[in-house]
């Protein structure tokens, strides 16, 4: 009956599909969101069910066979837009890795994540991993089956990685990090040669109050459009979005630690602003999509390391912050500013680390995940494989597990593979902010007068506007001219840590 | 096949099917209250297609022909226990009514109200009646529709006033209205004859945080569980509950006016509690839903005026509210606020109302919304009908429409029919507030001493813990012996302003 309907009648057809899906999905968001902002404790297990059904609703929904028929219709048309190809190809690759998932696996994955994340928020604050511990048996299992259901690759980890970055493979981020390492690590040798800069002016009393006014200042100098989202409390901070028109950012405050509120808030403005640059009229649909997680990671690394650890930023912020806080910071310069929020310093907390040694705090979950997604490592082993790493790669001692393998939110959400796409982002942040440096010749200029839709206006159009029509290495390639070139972190690493350190030239890379 | 099946293998599938839809409908009263709270501006449009879509689902699940099976099916057991026979002919009852209901109708009436709930909104900020015009127009067609979906009866708003208080009809309302109305004028005549109670107690700065401060510590003091509910700050206050361990409250505070923010707060509270105390493991089915909106109402009206408005109220709560505002309430008597929160005099807006003046509210927009829904009236005409019937019961003028035909929120919510209820249930809490004294002999000394968990106890196993297994006239006479009779309510009122105004007699009733 299909064949007798035109083209852009069928076409409405399923973009009607999509966006009611699209409905249920942001409705899930919505719960979720509220169950880490505003739900009242008890309500936890009802909460769980609920989102469990919706999910299970959302993708019963979309693996209907009359979805693939539609789709598989609507592809054998000749007479289609590039637009509704984009669309088309996207939506049949997602309906393909969405059909292999049976609806009964969605669900009871969906209702063990939403219970598991408040046993890991219990495990973190009593510092309990057993707490944790059987969750992440149960999921660590749950994602097993996920990568089987998912389908034949070389590593079981690849399925996983394959949900967030598609294409990706632990093969080629082994070679990746393989390459990394001995850099990241020559470049640390070196800095920690050289005299320690004083970081004491981000520790003194920051009062909570004082730090929300401004952090609410600072997302809208910065471009945030509070008529399409807001700002709010929650354990860890996160972005979340119930449409390019709603985009919602989480923060957290620690009163003798201005660093701490700041740049994470930052970071989620970086996701905030690509969500709500993505092309409205494209709701629910996959070009209303981001490319993938690690552009997604690039735009919040990009703004939070880019343009928020630039020393313009701090000349352009630093009088900003003496309004809020003109005690703490009477007679201080932007260059004191900008070395104390760029020391690097191996440390315990991935979301505190320096851009340098944030690559070990990913490498090791890296291989973490990896290997107990491939069962060569027990959930049981999990905290003494996680001490012994960060002893391997940072040479520091982690002196519980609330510092050690509770602290990060991910593997409670289910999330494995996620990890590695903030390596990714950085690099590809650091390869995209050449270009934007290259394309605003007066790049440092704006940001020192606060012109920060030069560099989202920038984004916008090269980024943002396209939603998920290319691949992260395509997208890459338009924009910078080539894939992605880890060179140009090193480089832009180099370069940073040399002034900040004030040394001549580096040690010799190994 | 389902006759292969056992009696509970067959209830347990309605249980989940009944469950699943509930998750549906919370996560849209989710997306509800989220609108009312937190949403940013920007995102109405999506958000009221995001809710339409979910109403629609719930809708269309429900309907669907294999339910209507189902619940023939087991009806037809000999095997049920009274409490899955109590479910089974009420959910059969619902899907008799929603049936006839289609599922476009639904969605357009959903999309339509959260949109026209904006432009009230907008229309009431700005005194603009013209705003709001254009969305009452759609939503009365829109209602007289469902009216005539619905089905027959002696009047079209009979089938919207069922839909809140099951069996209700507009000939019962007439009849009760019309013997109210005379003796509520005599003793409002009666009253204004005596010297007016002074009331500038309540009329002081009151700065708004300490106001929260001291709504939270009210709430807490008589009976509502924080860890299964929140209060959050929105235009209007309203109760939503997304299950029995899940209810939440909104409020809003003026400055110069405690009463304002404290007796509405107690209104939701009273509204809270039933929802609270509903039966939790009875989650989506009819016996863990209220009995009806009269009932409900009766609770929040219980609470409010024959709880909060009491004189051990009073005497309980001065003391604390002396802890908030000490200067404004220092050496004032419990006696002294007790006269100011019950002062009668006729006003503007109903939910400022004394109990007495209370009803000519109600009663003003039953006759109006009766007009709008059989045609009689004109959505245009509607603020001059408005301001007469103010003048004709009330002997007030409206200065304009924003404190007149626009104070409400309920129309803009598509709710024709729900105003009725808020009379029945002040009559019904009067009532039941006689029994509940007469079981707690020592109910004033409780009140006094802040033991407020005894009126709970006795509503919960009176009201709460039926849910909606009685109608409100069974659950009447369960507890009071005796149908909704309003002489209890009039005997209550003339008592009380016979205390208030110190006289001797009322005058004679016409």
């Amino acid at each position: 009956m299909d064949q007798l309907l035109t083209t852009s009648t069928l076409y409405e057809k399923y973009k009607n599909c999509l966006q009611e899906i699209a409905d249920i999905r942001y409705a899930t968001a919505l719960l979720q969101w509220d169950q880490e902002t505003y739900m009242p404790a008890g309500s936890l297990a009802t909460r769980s069910r609920q989102i469990a059904t919706l999910s299970e609703l959302a993708h019963t929904k979309f693996t209907d066979a009359s979805v693939g028929e539609l789709l598989k219709a609507l592809l054998e048309r000749t007479d289609l837009t590039e637009e509704q190809r984009s669309n088309l190809e996207l939506s049949n690759y997602d309906y393909n890795q969405q059909v292999r998932l049976p609806a009964a696996f969605v669900r009871e994955l969906s209702e063990t994540v939403s219970q598991a994340f408040n046993h890991w928020a219990d495990a973190r604050h009593q510092n309990r991993f057993s707490i944790f511990s059987p969750w992440l048996k149960k999921l660590t299992a749950l994602k097993r089956k996920e990568a089987d259901y998912l389908g034949a690759s070389a590593h079981p980890y690849d399925a996983l990685l394959n949900q967030y970055e598609r294409g990706c493979t632990s093969a080629q981020l082994d070679q990746l990090f393989s390459g990394l390492k001995p850099e990241l690590a020559a470049l640390l040798s070196t800095i920690k040669g050289q005299q320690q800069v004083d970081d004491s002016i981000l520790f003194q009393p920051y009062p909570e109050d004082q730090q929300w006014a401004f952090s609410m200042d600072m997302l809208q100098r910065m471009g945030y459009d509070l008529q399409h989202g807001r700002q709010d409390k929650a354990a860890h901070p996160f972005t979340v979005n119930f449409s390019a028109e709603d985009v919602r950012i989480t923060t957290r405050i620690r009163e003798e630690d201005i660093s701490y509120m700041t740049w994470s808030t930052i970071h989620e403005l970086g996701h905030a602003l690509y969500e709500q640059g993505l092309p409205k009229e494209q709701y629910g649909l996959p070009l209303g999509e981001a490319a993938s997680l690690g552009i997604h990671e690039s735009q919040s690394r990009l703004w939070e390391n880019n343009v928020g650890r630039s020393l313009s930023w701090c000349r352009y912020f630093l009088p900003v912050l003496q309004t809020y806080f003109p005690a703490q910071l009477k007679d201080r310069t932007p260059e004191e500013l900008y070395r104390a929020i760029n020391k690097v310093q191996p440390s315990l907390i991935r979301t505190e680390a320096d851009e340098l040694t944030y690559h070990f705090h990913i490498i090791i979950r890296y291989e973490i995940e990896k290997a107990l997604i491939e069962g060569s490592l027990e959930v049981t082993d999990l905290p003494s494989a996680w001490n012994t790493k960060y002893a391997q790669y940072l040479g520091i001692e982690v002196p519980d597990d609330a510092r050690g393998c509770l602290q990060d939110v991910h593997w409670s959400h289910g999330s494995f593979g996620y990890f590695p796409t903030y390596s990714l982002g950085s690099l590809y942040a650091a390869q995209l902010s050449r270009s934007l440096e290259k394309a605003l010749p007066e790049f440092e200029k704006l940001l020192q007068e606060g012109q920060f839709d030069a560099v989202k206006d920038w984004l916008s159009i090269n980024i943002y506007i396209h939603g998920r029509k290319y691949t992260s290495e395509e997208l890459c390639k338009r924009v910078t001219g080539k894939g992605l070139d880890p060179a140009e972190f090193m480089q832009y690493a180099r370069d940073k840590y040399r002034f900040i350190y004030a040394y001549k030239q580096e040690g010799i890379v190994l």
